[in-house]
């Protein structure tokens, strides 16, 4: 066997091992009985530890070392393959495995912890299992190693090749111009209230128009299914078989919908990735910043669009009847409603990265040391008052709304909103191929995919995200394109 | 730690481990995508091989010895546990890890040519297959151990302490009378068919409706579910997570229904175990033979019965307004109707057991040699034909129709009818308490579950099936009661 094919073996082993487990978190979303958490808790710890063990184990080590000898040097992709699994490889064999259980204990009391001062908006019940997460934070940091400081190993966990410096030029450049926007759309909203006629929209009406339109987008079905939760995600099960989830309203049928494209968009990516690559990097998605990328283009570029809804609104009233004498202009006011609001989740395209602005800059000062624990709160609402003009009435809607420090997951939030920017700037580059914006005018999605495809998802994790995108639009990652479209959104 | 303790420990482990199993087949068999059952088949093997290591280590055979050196001979349940335990560690190590793989390759090979070969109705593509599933068979039962004969080994499998001698005595007493009932069931069915109102039942009304029925029966919806399959099953993922699948008829609510009370009695047994002995024998249903008594038990003695259509009637009228008007009598002459037909899961109480004996007489006959393969098919008709005065159309619809043999599963048929012999011996005990009896009446199950659970549930696997029968009957397991249970059926 060679080097490649053994490396393979034991890659597509941890795979098989690692993607059981998501078999099991799935359906802990899903469908797991009240009752039965403590043993699937237990279940899921067995297949980490597996993996774990898998994943850095010395025998990949060494297939890993004698398949880089062996490779041509001027094979890009392989190249790639091989040098992004080395990454991933070394930084998880640089954290001894005590560290790594006693991580996972950190963010499981920590969730709970998390979960019981939300309900009760009681910041001092978190505060200790913050500062439990930070230490274990700037311990991880400290492991494996950054450019400036220890905020740049955490930020690299979910977006390769990023560092706090990378990630704040680029904010830098964001803010000001979003505020103003942020700011007129809201007034618009307020000077002209938008509504969408009245309820019912029954589920099994939502579930087969949400089907519909992902189907039209190019989901799979037969490599993928749709189910119900309460907080929507995006999971692969195995090479043909990515689960997406939402959640309905029956006020609001656009609530599940937008969730399902969102989460279809997530979807498109992980199918897009080569079946065959599936354990490597060549077929693993290459950050959140780019798989964010992808949700936000189906969800905001594509499914918040006038040419979307111009045609999609009257297949929407073949479900929904009270949609039927519903003006277009007046539904897309209702789908383009900005207002400030406390919860990051809830907000809209002009609102949302505000949020998470405000989450960098709080996340940067708590890893430099240059705020306490203590005082998360009063600087949460400080910054909630001067970017919203609002004061959280407690912290359950400030700096308890989230789940993501609890879990460990600081350096998480920046993402989404780079999300939001690397979206925009594909999207944009991608419409100046004519047939693709004209295929998308009716409402025919393949072009546009298929640009995807060969742009973004073929490459899978062989290049770095801000290689991707600039191969793909011919600039570095930047703001401009995420602004001008806010701009044209809702300067409409 | 003790050496209960540590045994403990390695039991549990094994237990999570093939649990996890458990959650990845029932995927396999309710929401799994269409191109996603190779890898599926991958993660399940790698279980299997993971499963079958801690079940079978060194380290678990040695703390099973220290254990029952440890164990005072007066705890009746502990000695039974650890004893049930060695037997079924002593019965997994006698197989050489590489039967163990060739059995798993023949069976999975086999199940394969099974639905080619049924859908097809061709049995010479099945033939040759099943040649290997009696000569591996052969094998197993020469490593495993028999009294009389290698069937007796087979049937060990799934009814601990049956043997093929024990099976034909119980069978045989069966017969005669089972033969006459069943033919002046179907005469009167015939003479006087029976029908239900006209459809449509709707889907969503009969999940409402078979949920109702099934939490009256006392099944526990914190710990467990329904899920809709092809071919239902009950399947425990956990201590606290028993799963219930069922099919759906539009034209037929009874359909469903009747299957979600058979998998529900299935569910009850398993809720009835003892949590904390999961993944030791204390904690594990005892065999199949009393499994199923359980799911034939609350299918047929309460849910086939009269006092239950009495209170239930009226309920389903008001899921299903085309039952309004139905008498009960004619209702139950439909649920009580009997015909002589070619597929045993489609048959009724009266011919159910016609087609086991039938299966178990050729298994023996193969398993002694007294027959070729090759000669299943003529032998199956003639045999049909003798008990059935039908000829099948087609081997689809005769020796092909199970699935059993395919995967291994000689000596599993007879079990069916063991559990059917067992319901009818437990309920009629159940029913000399007289306040169960009137509890029942009043579609009150509690009490009827509550002497389940302490004559049945609540020994796990701790002492042999025909011990529990007997404890709480009174009796050896026998006919009789099933006898008695038909003939009062059909003669009303």
């Amino acid at each position: 066997m060679s080097a490649f094919e053994s490396l393979k073996r034991l890659a597509t082993e941890a795979a098989i091992v690692s993607s059981s487990a998501s078999v099991l978190g799935w359906d802990q979303e899903t469908y797991l009985p009240e009752q039965a958490h403590d043993w699937r808790a237990r279940q899921l710890s067995w297949l980490a530890g597996r993996s774990h063990e898998l994943s850095t184990s010395k025998e990949l080590g060494d297939a890993l070392k004698a398949a880089l000898d062996e490779t041509d040097s001027s094979d890009e992709r392989t190249l790639g393959n091989l040098r992004e699994m080395q990454r991933r490889f070394d930084r998880s064999t640089k954290l001894p495995a005590s560290l790594v259980e006693k991580n996972s204990e950190i963010s499981s009391r920590s969730k709970h912890a998390w979960a019981t001062a939300r309900k009760t908006s009681d910041f001092s019940l978190f505060a200790p299992h913050l500062q439990s997460v930070l230490d274990i934070s700037r311990e991880k940091a400290e492991l494996w190693g950054y450019q400036d400081e220890p905020y740049d190993a955490l930020i690299e966990t979910y977006e390769r090749g990023a560092t706090t410096a990378s990630v704040s030029r680029i904010f830098d450049e964001l803010g000001p111009d979003l505020r103003n926007i942020a700011a007129a759309a809201v007034a618009r909203t307020e000077a002209k209230p938008a509504k969408l006629p009245e309820g019912p929209y029954p589920i099994d009406q939502q579930m087969s128009f949400n089907e519909k339109v992902a189907r039209s987008f190019g989901f799979d079905f037969d490599r993928g299914r749709i189910d119900t939760t309460t907080h929507p995600f995006c999971t692969t099960l195995g090479p043909d078989d990515i689960r997406l989830t939402t959640r309905y309203e029956v006020s609001d049928f656009t609530s599940s919908l937008l969730g399902v494209l969102h989460e279809a968009g997530h979807g498109l990516y992980e199918q897009g990735l080569r079946a065959g690559d599936f354990g490597q990097a060549a077929g693993d998605s290459v950050s959140l910043g780019i798989h964010e990328s992808q949700s936000r283009l189906w969800e905001n570029h594509v499914g918040r669009s006038r040419e979307f809804w111009a045609h999609w609104l009257p297949v929407a009233a073949e479900h929904f009847p009270q949609l039927k004498n519903t003006d277009l202009n007046d539904f897309l006011a209702y789908i383009h409603r900005a207002e400030f609001s406390f919860i990051r989740v809830e907000s809209d395209e002009a609102t949302y990265d505000l949020h998470i602005l405000l989450r960098f800059e709080l996340e940067r000062r708590l890893m430099r040391d240059e705020m306490k624990v203590a005082d998360v709160p009063a600087a949460w609402n400080e910054a909630f008052e001067k970017s919203f003009g609002l004061i959280p009435p407690d912290d359950a809607h400030g700096c308890l709304q989230d789940i993501h420090w609890s879990m460990g997951g600081l350096g998480y939030f920046p993402t989404y909103t780079l999300g939001n920017l690397n979206a925009a700037q594909l999207f944009a580059a991608s419409m100046r191929d004519g047939s693709i914006r004209s295929a998308f005018s009716k409402a025919d999605y393949a072009p546009l995919l298929q640009w995807l495809r060969a742009k973004v998802h073929d490459h899978g994790a062989t290049l770095e995200p801000s290689e991707i995108v600039k191969r793909a639009t011919g600039s570095e990652p930047n703001a401009r394109a995420h602004l001008n479209h806010l701009r044209e959104r809702y300067n409409r």
